[in-house]
């Protein structure tokens, strides 16, 4: 019988090319359908909800293949991750509905961005935050996360290498923690244009700096330029922490 | 003039040999000692609070150093993180008083430890956490940790090939959260003998799989014999995160 099987997958980000098959190059997809094709013996396309960037970790990115294999969800992960190299797991495997597609049903992602913000780097958060020494005001920072709440068009926020033809994404909600030195920012959006968390996360710190006021955020979206936006915060920050999926 | 620098270190000990300097060993001490020699010019003998095991991690070890120089403070810690490698940060430099002793006049220590408690393995953790796939009885844990607490002999939960005169410790208190798959187990005592940490922790997993009974802890401590407690837990899951020091 064929079944749609669906993974939750968590990895850190350091050592691959990101997320999708490319030639030549590590990548998260690829040597997770490597391991599917030892455990099954026979090859799957596994679909992801989102490519994540090179360098971009994931607590929980959320895929599915078809198969056709009795093995019971338990030994399909476990299965899996035996085959799989350390910085990946397979966190789930569940059967979904045979219509069930990662990246078409994907309703929204939440992506987390972690900056160490104290004067010396942190060796034990090195791998999976940002450093910033400087000061950070945290509430220009969430008056400036106000301004991209709401369905606006992010072409100043997007790569300026991989332009989308439609740039329109509704961003439902932005939080900023801070605990000590450790800052997480939350972005919620239906969909994110390629390197847009990053590029308003780095918007962000340009506002904790008081480079930009968090008012002209409202100037920068409107030009739909990428030279407006401030610069792109480092990979290693950013992790998928949820895939949301309607009823 | 001569002054007595306070350190507050951080390290991520996945490749060292631990703290305390051995030949032909890469140890944190002497990762110190060698970055100092060089902002200074002059050698220096650093005096840790604690000596933490081959493997096991500090977010606030503290040390302290003689040395005659005028350098500020921000000088000191911002040149021994340039010449410290990754793993290692200085997080604050300060001038203590002339009789200041990092190892003697600690009052306490507390200790981390951090077990990833799900059926996966966690790539994200896996640097700075046990991992456990079966379920743990976190209530018959928390109970045997009581059995912990005060001044005892702790010569069952001592290294058997380091052995000190002197096994009695005094355990003040150990706190045992979960939150979703993640359990951190935090002990503070007085003193610690080598392994001592994670000989608690490695029996409380004995107590929480159910193969030790909360009670028979303090049949454990009694007996003084190593053999009786739990294995050592793994060394990545352990982290010193605080010293203690008087008024």
């Amino acid at each position: 019988m064929t079944r749609n099987i669906r993974l939750t997958i968590e990895y850190d980000g350091t050592k691959f090319f990101g997320w999708q098959k490319q030639a030549a190059k590590r990548t998260v997809q690829e040597e997770i359908q490597k391991a599917a094709e030892r455990l099954f013996r026979k090859k799957i396309r596994l679909i992801g909800a989102g490519r994540t960037d090179s360098g971009v970790h994931a607590e929980a990115q959320t895929a599915n293949f078809k198969i056709d294999t009795d093995l019971p969800l338990e030994n399909v992960r476990n299965g899996l991750n035996r085959y799989l190299p350390k910085d990946i797991a397979v966190v789930s495997a569940q059967d979904a509905r045979p219509d069930f597609h990662a990246r078409f049903h994907a309703r929204g992602k939440i992506y987390r961005y972690t900056i160490v913000n104290r004067k010396a780097r942190s060796p034990l958060k090195a791998r999976q935050a940002g450093f910033l020494p400087y000061k950070l005001d945290i509430k220009a920072m969430r008056k400036a996360a106000g301004h991209f709440i709401g369905k606006k068009d992010f072409r100043s926020f997007q790569a300026r290498d991989k332009k989308e033809r439609h740039s329109v994404r509704a961003i439902k909600k932005i939080d900023i923690f801070k605990k000590v030195s450790l800052i997480e920012i939350y972005i919620q959006a239906d969909g994110f244009l390629y390197k847009m968390a990053r590029n308003i996360v780095g918007t962000l710190i340009e506002v904790g700096k008081g480079k930009i006021s968090p008012g002209e955020v409202r100037y920068i979206l409107s030009k739909k330029c990428r030279r407006d936006a401030g610069p792109t915060a480092p990979a290693k920050g950013l992790c998928l922490v949820e895939v949301l999926y309607g009823l």
